[in-house]
């Protein structure tokens, strides 16, 4: 299954297939230097799949987690590049989760001003969210994404086999990306979870998840490329969610867990938001958290500072309809409360 | 006088008016946050006339030359405006030479993904040879502009009267990249460089040249923004000059001395050449350097690594016309002893 991404001379394809990462190099040209840059959590079977099918390639493992999604890390990779001699005709693949394919990006788009970048996420939050969009980028002193590039890979390949290895809850966690897709525009892709039954996935329902995610995901960037209007839908429970995982994240939460329940209070249909909340119970997911209101209220300030004094945020009435209100910043602190009420 | 530099929708305008500095405010939004990125090396004058216009204005200094176009410089600027607060709404301006540009430039091109850059150069150098083209980048390792992007400012500013403290020597290696733009596409400008008197410069003959230096460059920007052909044009004199400024650059030739002794051997026809050797001697530059061939060509080979065997060059026989050859490598260490013999 290929996804073409429509962005004029900056197109191009994503494939969703069970296996295809053993054939990488039918679609990519590996006749050339190739950096393979992954982390210590992505199986070491994996990277030689790739490295196998690469006859002048080279490979960088960066430490695992969010927080090595530094300059110091990019500039590692900056420096691998050069020491091999790559030149612009050369490429970087990233292997791994949002982490390695942010950073990795990043390094690709500013090495000479820009190299081909070719993206196989294996997570199921990489896979569905960070695939399409060609936001690159590493943090800076603790505020996430501060700096990077937009920058378009020239392929994405998504191999549903990667996920095996997976944890359970990050599987799960990284689906919350695809249920968040759904409720804001397309309601038959939030019915695909109504079917799913307690942690039980088959192979073709997990794939269907995945390509209706990333055709939500498509048709927005298309529109949108740069982020300036209708991308802001996408960041449905991410303003709470990143405040909540910016506080607790260190604590074992996950970015989809933080997420479900920066969603849940954004959901203005009583019966919709209770039958989300059973979805995430399915997928062994929380749906209360006992948080320290000013904290999270805080760090959503920081987030966004400097945007004024009100808050643009993404609201659900009906499943695969959002809508984008600006609000005053303080109804997000009456949100958090009457959440922990 | 205004030049449109006209690239879709990055296009923009450069400013080319003596004492324009004073009246930035009329050219450009400052009623936001600004950050001023200048070097120790520029004028705390400058700065000052800068910084008045700025009622959200805050300033960063770097430190002075070659040597600290580094991604640890970046990185302080990307830090000064994270502390600042700065957001996606706000600028950044560069004051100052081809370093201060090529690395705020950058910082501007990633920070947020890019918020709004103003160049203001305030070299002869600069003035011609960076404000246009949207190169922007820092070095890593001792190779030069390897690391960057391509990211177009909103406006440039050229005041030629920040270049009246400027050294001579640097004032007049600078034009050296004036010279070269009328070698390789505009006889009328090359002639005015016939009409320069031992380092004697009226004001309206300098604004002159810098205007058509910049409308050679701009055109061939327009039509070939990423450097993929008629780009490479503007590389007359640098294969070899960039050799020898990597050798001796810190011996204290600039940039633009050794671009002249690039370029000469470049150029095809004796009559021209002398009659060149004439004019960079009436700017006071040297036309002959008893240079270490092996060594200048080992750093051209180390800068074009990868490239293959053959290499680009740039020949002009006739002034105002230039062409690109594909040459063996081994060519240029032959031009190189026939120099020195």
């Amino acid at each position: 299954m290929k996804l073409e991404i429509n962005l004029k001379e900056r197109s191009y394809d994503i494939l969703i297939q069970k296996g295809s990462l053993e054939s990488l190099h039918q679609y990519v040209n590996l006749q050339r230097k190739i950096m393979v840059v992954t982390d210590e959590g992505v199986p070491k079977k994996l990277l030689k799949t790739v490295m196998d099918q690469c006859p002048n390639g080279f490979f960088h493992v960066m430490k695992q987690g969010e927080e090595n999604k530094t300059l110091a890390a990019y500039e590692s990779i900056l420096r691998a590049l050069l020491e091999a001699g790559f030149t612009r005709h050369d490429a970087v693949i990233a292997l791994g989760g949002g982490v390695v394919g942010d950073v990795s990006g990043f390094a690709a788009a500013s090495y000479m001003r820009g190299i081909d970048f070719i993206n196989i996420p294996t997570t199921t939050l990489s896979q569905i969210d960070s695939a399409i969009g060609g936001k690159t980028a590493v943090n800076l002193d603790g505020v996430k994404n501060i700096v990077g590039a937009f920058y378009q890979p020239k392929f994405v390949l998504i191999d549903p086999v990667t996920l095996r290895t997976l944890p359970e809850k990050e599987f799960f966690g990284g689906l919350v990306e695809a249920l968040k897709a759904g409720l804001i525009a397309d309601k038959a892709l939030y019915e695909l979870f109504l079917s799913i039954r307690e942690k039980n996935m088959e192979a073709p329902l997990l794939e269907e998840i995945l390509l209706r995610a990333l055709t939500v995901k498509k048709k927005i960037v298309e529109e949108d490329e740069k982020e300036e209007d209708q991308r802001a839908l996408l960041n449905f429970g991410h303003t709470i969610g990143h405040g909540i995982e910016g506080l607790y994240g260190k604590a074992g939460f996950n970015h989809g867990e933080c997420v479900a329940l920066g969603m849940l209070p954004m959901i203005e249909d009583n019966a919709l938001r209770k039958e989300t909340e059973e979805i995430l119970c399915r997928l062994g997911l929380r749906t209360k958290l006992d948080y320290d209101v000013d904290a999270v209220f805080s760090l959503i300030q920081k987030d966004k500072k400097g945007q004024g004094k009100t808050i643009r945020i993404v609201t659900v009435k009906e499943a695969g309809q959002a809508k984008i209100k600006e609000v005053p910043f303080e109804t997000i602190k009456e949100i958090l409360m009457e959440e922990r009420s």
